[in-house]
């Protein structure tokens, strides 16, 4: 049996740290004397890509791919999309496609093919779970077939997530809760985004291998994982506590302000990668030294490259320094 | 002042019947003999969709076109995608892009640029509010600017619908409905649905014309509608009645087994399109006269066409006649 990718994406983390660079990259974050070397913004964006990926490898738990800045790009933006997601797969570095799909099963069945399948293959894909699991099922049967894995929306890190996520449900779906990890500190308040964990919990039990002898076991992780973002720590513990074995995909870090201490509190039991896009991306903007020569636009794609890699080094050393206390 | 989109589609439903024929095509509905005359499957579908859209535009109120089987043919699958969106543009025809995207807001923006500007222009998409209402807002700017709308997902029509949309909320959710249109029939349990439509409500306020003198104002629509599809009547008709100013969009009819009847309760007040994609795309897979010539593998692109007439033909017929009883 091939080892399942969120397994592959756990090992990867533990051996290069926690850290997802992100490729939400939009051609806006690229200085105009760069981009006018290349025949056309994707273009541009492949070959900033290219060269982030080759840089940052080495610190990198894993890449995401953000498919709605290549979508904006049209066609030739979703050619750049394919070529970085080739790229990842053949240097065999753990790749999320971040596309948020769900839809009704017949229509999910079209984009497992689309994401898991072809030019578009990733080995994870991000999912939202509002139209209910029967929408996950047809992703479920790429597990089994080709170890591939998904990271559902759990606990979104936006100020609207209060909307829908946060909305307390009624007590009669109490039982949404019996079904995880008690814990003293748990509160009784039942949300959202505790059915969506529910579900969770029902597909983690689906895949454990009958020799992972509790959901405490970590030495396994769940084919499909949750994206949390949290903006309290208490929450963040809570939550890390209630879905022990959930690999969890950490937004909101770097450019959106969120603390390492904060993602490092979600880091325990089963882990989890910490993704940070625009801080990195867009480093070279707030480089000191290169704020002069940026203004007389000189700047080169090692220019950018060095700022990126600064930024990538010292948010790896800050994320594994906040583990360690 | 442009006209919205969603008025637009109102009037075209009111003047050519409120079917709304979704152009969901997979390869897999055209039959092998027609397939191998073209290069490639993703040319098929397009040489199939430029035909349908010729032959049912009399009969559709607008169309309705599924990103995700063209997601499942890579980029090929897109240039499709995006040359079946410029015929229906060029011809004026009102298109729906359903794409059920949702993301935080940065991401959303690149979203809306993706599917309201450029090769995959469309004049409404679908979208999922799972991550909040401010991951709407940046698809609302393009209500101003270019009179562009969507369809948020509300009650959609799959068995999953139960898992999250359904789900009841704490009492202290009541002001959810608050907005509401009084009804002594409304049910006064809340469902995160409820929240869903309150935020539409929220946003139809927002656009209406001082001039509407209430919700009930039956000539005006907000620009954005919801996804409504309901599989009994009691629920419809209570949904209909609390969002009148919403025109809805109505999945779950003709393949998915949804009657005429249950549909037209939910095409009074603001009104709707009723979609129907299967039914008509391989309509020829059920005609009798086909049957023998199907398994003689000599089908010809006018005999899928004159059987998708058929079936969009009876369909409308069928809708009009229930919405007279």
């Amino acid at each position: 049996m091939t080892i399942n990718s969120m397994e592959k994406l756990r090992i990867s983390c533990q051996e290069k740290g926690p850290l997802c660079v992100g490729l939400d990259t939009d051609p806006s974050y690229i200085p105009q004397e760069i981009l006018k070397l290349y025949n056309s913004p994707a273009e541009a964006v492949l070959a900033y890509n290219t060269a982030l990926i080759n840089e940052l490898e080495s610190l990198a738990g894993c890449f995401k791919v953000q498919i709605a800045y290549y979508e904006a790009m049209g066609l030739a933006g979703l050619k750049t999309y394919a070529n970085t997601l080739k790229i990842l797969r053949d240097k065999n570095i753990p790749v999320i496609a971040d596309i948020k799909r769900g839809d009704i099963a017949d229509t999910a069945r079209a984009y497992a093919r689309a994401h898991f399948e072809g030019e578009f293959e990733a080995d994870i894909i991000t999912l939202n779970p509002y139209m209910g699991f029967d929408t996950l099922e047809p992703f479920l049967e790429y597990v089994q077939s080709k170890g591939k894995g998904a990271f559902v929306l759990l606990r979104t890190s936006n100020p609207g997530m209060k909307d829908i996520e946060y909305l307390e449900l009624a007590p009669s779906n109490a039982n949404l809760l019996s079904g995880a990890h008690s814990n003293q500190n748990t509160s009784s308040t039942i949300r959202v985004l505790d059915a969506v964990g529910s579900g969770l919990v029902h597909i983690a039990e689906r895949f454990a291998p009958s020799s992972a002898t509790s959901r405490e076991d970590s030495s396994w992780v769940s084919p499909f994982g949750a994206v949390v973002g949290c903006t309290e720590e208490a929450e963040a513990r809570e939550l890390r506590e209630r879905y022990p074995e959930l690999f969890f995909l950490i937004p909101g870090y770097g450019a959106q302000g969120g603390g390492a201490r904060l993602a490092a509190s979600l880091l325990t039991h089963a882990g989890g990668t910490v993704n940070s896009s625009r801080g990195i991306l867009t480093a070279w903007q707030k480089d000191p030294q290169l704020k002069v020569r940026s203004s007389s636009g000189d700047l080169t794609m090692e220019d950018l490259l060095r700022s990126a890699h600064q930024v990538a080094f010292a948010s790896k050393a800050e994320l594994l320094g906040a583990l360690k206390n």
